[in-house]
């Protein structure tokens, strides 16, 4: 399969390097890492078996690459004005268009400029960094949840997942679009956004009997607004919390990707993580105090 | 009168060098400032009129002052541990200790010590900040108001007051102690740990329209706690939290004393200002959300 990764960051390039090692073509469209990987290849470091890639395809502009079979996105949702654009010269009429972006906006954005049923959503767990250009740190999780976005469970879909699961990359073909995001965002809303207001990671976090309480009340108001949403099934609280507390205590002192990216002084997620999920549980009758609260604290110390 | 300051921080200074400028006795225990003030005094800039006191009763310990007719307590609540002892000496049959410490719990923290009959309480309005040693910056507002521990409206409290006014100390007699200590806490909750969480000043949170709201409804949160603590009449939230947020916006971009504490590496003072009040309220079934969570996020970047 010809791929097009969007958003070479450490998710587009940890997915797209397992995609390559498990036979496809992948084009990486590059900014930072392009001579590091271009000369030299990309590394992963990973619980599951370190690896090198000696030859990479990064290039510096999407018309380089044209048109691909999958175009898998992982471009930072702050940078979403230029997603249109950077996307476009992948895409032609077979093409599918996967993207694993952060928190909500990312299919609505998406099908506003191509055919809506080209897009599949999905959500990644995966605890992974970047290292210095062309090196990629996974440490931890690493699954995908892939849903349609117009349609239900296709025989695409299920093709897809089978393509990631081929190439160690865990999958699940799922039903509702917008419950993946929501239980993505039960995990992101307290996790991304307290270590990087804080400066620590999850295990700090949860080892202070106050914030530990405060993730769990914030993944309760999470909960309440997504099960608002016309979801297929509830979220069931008390099981999904304590299932998403037990694996960030798996994960040791992880550093999220907003924190990094405060650390680095770049931008953050903060509208499609906090601004839109407020928005729509507002208009569902769903107030998010706590997250609301978050949401103001992060904007005033951007 | 013969007045010792117990806690010769910016308050305690500012005061205490009125009080003497305005004609009384006035004994500091120091500890930062002590080389500075014994050797060349106390120097006040303020919009009221800069002054330099050359001559400053200036102690190291408490025995060393003896016992006073007024004890004029500043101390930071954090070193409340210290508080009896520092105070013990200084209290005779007859001294009359004022406390204007932040929070809730000084009083009944003295009264287990002293005679309940001998403590009056206060909340001071006042933006003052420590300079270089033997400087105290005053920059604007300066009201005290005071209220018996045990009692309604004294003589000696009437007193109290025309001595605190005529020595340019602007200042009123109050029925209500717990009224007058959850109103100085309408300001106090919000403005100082906003301000050392984000390390913003007041005008910066004023200005920002998410943080601006989340001030509103904190203030609107501390105000329903303490309309339910049996006050003698109960705050109105509107006219209040205008008021409030007008002497805010007068202030300019100010850094609260929580603020410069963790600018300045200090602790801060979490139990009086977040800690108790969040028990209070709890135990009167008016729990503050916002205020719990921002009690959090202190605790843990502590």
């Amino acid at each position: 399969m010809n791929i097009g990764v969007v958003g070479s960051g450490a998710l587009g390039l940890y997915y797209g390097s397992r995609l390559q090692k498990g036979g496809h073509q992948v084009a990486f469209l590059l900014r930072r890492d392009y001579e590091a990987i271009t000369q030299s290849g990309l590394s992963v470091t990973s619980p599951h078996g370190d690896f090198h890639l000696p030859t990479v395809r990064g290039y510096r502009t999407s018309t380089e690459i044209g048109p691909v079979d999958l175009v898998l996105i992982g471009l930072k949702a702050y940078a979403n004005e230029q997603l249109v654009a950077l996307t476009r010269p992948l895409v032609g009429p077979d093409t599918v268009i996967v993207t694993l972006q952060n928190g909500l906006g990312s299919e609505d954005l998406l099908a506003e400029a191509f055919d809506p049923a080209q897009i599949i959503g999905g959500t990644a767990f995966l605890c992974c960094n970047r290292g210095e250009p062309g090196t990629v740190h996974h440490l931890d999780q690493g699954s995908v949840r892939l849903a349609e976005f117009t349609d239900g469970i296709t025989q695409r879909l299920k093709d897809l997942t089978v393509t990631f699961n081929k190439a160690d990359i865990p999958c699940e073909a799922c039903t509702d679009l917008a419950r993946i995001r929501w239980e993505k965002l039960v995990w992101n809303i307290p996790f991304n956004g307290l270590c990087a207001l804080t400066g620590l990671a999850t295990d700090r976090l949860l080892a202070c009997a106050e914030t530990r309480t405060l993730i769990i009340e914030m993944m309760q108001e999470v909960i309440a607004a997504a099960n608002r949403q016309g979801l297929s099934e509830p979220i069931d609280a008390n099981s999904f919390i304590r299932k998403m507390i037990s694996a960030t205590e798996g994960m040791d002192a992880y550093r999220p990707s907003m924190m990094i990216d405060r650390l680095n002084g770049q931008p953050l997620e903060l509208e499609a993580i906090y601004g839109l999920p407020l928005q729509r549980a507002a208009q569902q009758g769903a107030p998010m105090t706590r997250v609301g609260m978050l949401y103001a604290l992060l904007k005033i110390t951007e």
